[in-house]
């Protein structure tokens, strides 16, 4: 793998961040890597996992004197004071990058920090698991991931293909839209579902307090999904939910209206609208799984969906 | 194993039909089974596929003749029907069951055609794949899956006992309970997730054709899962829902309740109330998880969330 960048720090040491770190250093992206956390538990395990050559380092601003590329791997909601320390200190025409689920609001947060002369290309790898902190990154976390790169508009092209270059060296899909459309595709793809999962608890968790009866052990396999989504970081979804309040709350509405319609049909007994709403539901995840060139449903199935494509569907 | 029934006929051969059909020859529980499906295209399959030395007959009358127990695999939405097929041929003091995962709705629609010398002990086998039909079953299905029995008031206790020993006989555990208390139950932990992942698509799908933007390729972790769910049969669930309409709307009902109380907390950016609701999805999945002796939690991210618990928390 060519060399991306000579000199690169990391900043935070969680799931993303020491797996950037690990992937670096396997596929030799960058010629020196500093890393450093906030927690000083993290650093001393840092030192112990001794991962790749990486330098650790005691501060943030330490850690981005002299690099050529910044990634910083913080919670959503902190942008704006790491920005703040480390801005006077970033090299003259440093690029600075995140990993951060919300865009828009990162790149607010951090303006009023950050000097001129740098070049602030936002990034957001499409990967993770349910498990956190320096010991659970995974080298290979980002292959054949999408990683969404949000530059905003003017942004140096240099930078941008750097950016994109170091991404696509760790294995990933990488494509480039504005920070605004990043926010609402999430908002939809990622940021609902974990809402929607963690609510469905607080309903199961009222109906067992209400009947006084344990439903939650006879949960079958959609209610384990749902529980492994709903285990992610309380404090991280806090964030990224007040952070991308806008597109959220719009989507979030729009959902709630869309559930109304269908306990509207189940009400009046509309086996007809339900069945369309459910048929183009296996539609898209068809197309989704299309995307990754596997398919998984039978061709007869297959078939069948088609031809329910061109029945109408009205959302009322 | 020990042999649980002499003669045992199982009407339908789709994947739980099937799985039931391969379990009951590899563990030994019956000394005779007939099989049968309503689909001749399957049943020409059945004999190709020649599962253990069933026995293949072309009708649910034939094959409910002789048995001493008949389990009916068929879509929640026919048992009625089937009843009045089978009624008349079922041999004196035979037990019925049926796997469907409504119970009251089962229990009317069958009652009318049920002879009062037979006994009628309702199960419900959670466990399934997203796949279907007579080649997607498999032996291994129920192990350590539960099994819900649901027999009405009243039912003779031998009755109960040998089914319980069938699903037992299968690697299934198994709980007892009413019929009303199962179908609570299920809409919570089964009924719900499903309305909400087939939901979820449609308000998707809405807003790629109103924003004119993909958005769906981007999917992460969380919404995958959901596209899993949401891949299930169109025309089971439509059943399922409208026949366990009074509990599925009640929750449903509760659930949009909770979902607008969370978009309110995003607005008024309490994040306080959004971490508690969090913590609070992350302690049940835990218990969850006790329940199989598994715990994906480190120690340190238990405590915590312990100390959380005692917090207070108001749904407004």
């Amino acid at each position: 793998m060519a060399l991306v960048v000579e000199k690169l720090a990391i900043l935070g040491q969680g799931l993303i961040g020491s797996s950037i770190t690990r992937a670096v250093f396997e596929r030799n992206l960058a010629k020196q890597v500093t890393i450093t956390d906030a927690s000083p538990k993290v650093r001393k395990r840092l030192l112990e996992l001794g991962l790749g050559a990486a330098k650790v380092v005691d501060s943030n601003e330490e850690a981005v004197a002299d690099a050529d590329l910044v990634i910083a791997c913080v919670p959503v909601g902190i942008y704006g004071l790491v920005a703040e320390q480390i801005g006077p200190h970033l090299k003259q025409g440093a690029i600075l990058s995140d990993v951060g689920s919300v865009k828009t609001s990162i790149i607010s947060d951090t303006a009023p920090f950050l000097p001129n002369h740098i070049h602030f290309i936002p990034a957001h790898p499409l990967a993770g698991t349910e498990f956190s902190g320096p010991d659970a990154g995974l080298p290979k976390l980002f292959v054949n991931r999408w990683c969404i790169v949000t530059p905003p508009e003017g942004s140096d092209k240099n930078a941008v293909s750097t950016v994109q270059a170091l991404w696509e060296g760790m294995g990933s899909k990488v494509e480039v839209m504005s920070p605004e459309r990043h926010d609402q595709a999430l908002a939809i793809t990622s940021h609902l579902p974990h809402l929607v999962a963690f609510s469905i608890f607080h309903t199961a968790l009222a109906q067992e307090e209400r009947t006084q009866s344990p439903v939650i052990q006879f949960s079958a396999g959609a209610f384990k999904d749902f529980t492994r989504i709903a285990s992610s970081n309380p404090i991280m979804w806090r964030d990224i939910f007040l952070k991308n309040k806008g597109p959220i709350l719009d989507v979030f509405r729009r959902f709630i209206a869309d559930m109304e319609s269908c306990a509207d049909a189940i009400e009046k007994g509309d086996g007809e609208k339900l069945e369309t709403l459910m048929t183009k539901s296996r539609l898209t995840r068809r197309r989704v799984i299309d995307k990754e060139h596997i398919s998984l449903l039978p061709d007869e199935q297959d078939q069948r969906l088609e031809e329910t494509l061109f029945r109408p569907y009205s959302s009322e």
